[in-house]
């Protein structure tokens, strides 16, 4: 059947970056709906923003396209340029390789809610806009390091 | 801007459909949100479905992962096993080379909206579960046959 049953898709939680960064992702949840439904060329999420919550750290994709439309509340897209509100029905695009990080912030006092939609390349490359951190995820695996390309020990 | 102005993108009507079926798709348009922000790894289109309107012809891809979300009002999803109620916020998926043909049919008395996502593959095979007819797509350019490979004529 197509159709998905959200009422059974796991609920996402947790974060894959290291402290004090993860916790910083507090009231962020999601369903892997892509995942879910056998696709594999692209993930689809429906993500949760609890009220003061963040989507991710501000970052960009070197390799893969991102798309976003709001489907439940409002929040904040940050970028580079600055701040924009996005409400239901909302879009949003972030072309692979542009330099200008973005992320979500809801600063409502409502849970916020949008689909994301990501390319899966086989290797992928996160840059992160405003600590020095950057994520190299090959084969499952994510190593950060700093933007100088050495191991990453902790926020400098 | 990452954030899209819906009220700037064309709205796409017609069909590369070899008649009778463009005809079938009257009441069907478009807005290709993916390539108005630049995306180039997958498609994003938002569906409008006026009452009484076809997505497509029933169909299944062969090397394209698809996913939708339904945005407003409510369709009929049909594929192999039946039909399924879609209302605002269902979803589906739709993994490349699932033999298992699909269409949204709009049998409501207002307009339906859905997200729709699908990878640009560089060459891509849809064949129409309902018809005699099959469609490889290549360099922007469309070729349609019958399901033995000789050029289609019309309907038989």
């Amino acid at each position: 059947m197509p159709k998905l049953d959200l009422s059974t898709v796991p609920v996402k939680t947790g974060s894959i970056y290291p402290e004090p960064y993860a916790t910083m992702m507090q009231g962020r949840s999601s369903l892997r709906l892509g995942d879910a439904g056998g696709l594999t060329q692209y993930g689809v999420n429906l993500v949760t923003l609890q009220p003061g919550a963040l989507s991710s750290l501000r970052h960009w994709h070197l390799n893969e396209d991102e798309f976003v439309m709001v489907t439940e509340g409002e929040c904040w897209l940050v970028e580079d340029q600055g701040e924009t509100l996005m409400r239901v029905g909302d879009c949003a695009a972030f072309p692979a390789n542009s330099g200008n990080g973005h992320h979500f912030i809801n600063r409502s006092a409502s849970a916020a809610r949008f689909l994301v939609v990501g390319t899966k390349a086989k290797a992928e490359v996160a840059t992160y806009s405003d600590v020095d951190m950057m994520v190299r995820i090959e084969g499952g695996k994510a190593l950060f390091t700093y933007k100088d390309g050495t191991e990453w020990k902790g926020p400098r």
